[in-house]
């Protein structure tokens, strides 16, 4: 997606070990306006897969999946990070990985919010290692759903975890994915899958 | 709003201690319709106030934050809970107690979001005690912003956090006031400010 590339370009920072900060318009300041841009990409790319819910998790997912789900007319379902006093009843459990935070935590979906008759696209603002990603489609093989698309916003390819979802079979499509990292700067994938 | 309080007695749950899960369409489970209409609801309330940023805290902040600036075409900037790899620079911190959660936490924002030459409508979901609000307040005035409204979708008038902002010359607009949870179900107040 070009004009988020050229976005990346302009306003990205690289911090040590790898860590690509977009905290100015995607997910600390949002650009509501970019973010209305991505959810029109996200419909085109999966429009035709009969999606009847979007599931992200918490807390900067929910945003894109916001935006995206006006063009979808459905639902969004998103998993929280932490038991509440809120959260009871039965629920999805899946252990996750934070590559960001440097931690663990369970992300949690109540059971009447998703079940074996939903289509499910999932949707997350980056993919690194795919940790998250997994918990996601962990829960959903709980439910017995059908993830019938994963929607990234950023992909960092040079961690893999797109590239092995890939391989398993998911319809994942990434609106910028990026292969390396340098003194030069951000170096997109060429042929990448959108 | 009437469609949201017909909403709240059709889907809203009481729990013990006087919690209120509306998470069938508010803060789970997101109905993007009723957020469109919220949306425009907070844009009819505080169109005038010359808003530069709309101003929420993570997590189900996000949604009606991000819903709300698509009608002033301005950015959302969210204050995170927690430290990460991600935060760093010169942040504004507060401290909050959490009803929901019943733990403390440090709400973070990047001071390159948020100046003196912002005039920004905090939203958020629920008002309960204010603790959140209060917060938001805090970092608000360490960046010498201008508060120019407050947009609460349910405040929990019974807990008394709303009235004291209003007592203190806050432009405090909820979107449903609920004064008294019975046996009988939800109340909402009468004269509410909108």
């Amino acid at each position: 997606m070009e004009i988020l590339k050229q976005r990346i370009l302009k306003d990205g920072k690289i911090k040590e070990g790898g860590i690509l900060k977009v905290d100015s318009f995607l997910n600390h300041q949002i650009d509501i306006h970019l973010l209305d841009e991505i959810g029109q990409e996200f419909k085109r790319l999966f429009g035709k897969e009969k999606i009847t819910k979007i599931v992200t998790i918490e807390a900067s997912g929910i945003a894109i999946a916001c935006m995206t789900a006006q063009y979808f007319h459905v639902p969004v379902v998103f998993a929280k990070k932490s038991a509440s006093k809120n959260i009871d009843g039965d629920v999805y459990k899946a252990k996750i990985v934070s590559f960001t935070h440097g931690n663990e935590y369970t992300a949690i979906l109540e059971k009447r919010f998703l079940s074996s008759e939903d289509r499910i696209l999932i949707i997350d603002d980056f993919l690194a290692t795919g940790k998250a990603q997994l918990g996601l489609l962990d829960i959903a093989n709980q439910a017995g759903a059908v993830v019938a698309g994963m929607g990234i916003v950023i992909e960092k390819g040079f961690q893999g975890g797109g590239d092995k979802l890939r391989a398993t079979g998911y319809n994942l499509k990434s609106l910028a994915i990026i292969d390396r990292v340098d003194k030069d700067g951000v170096h997109f994938r060429e042929s990448d899958s959108v």
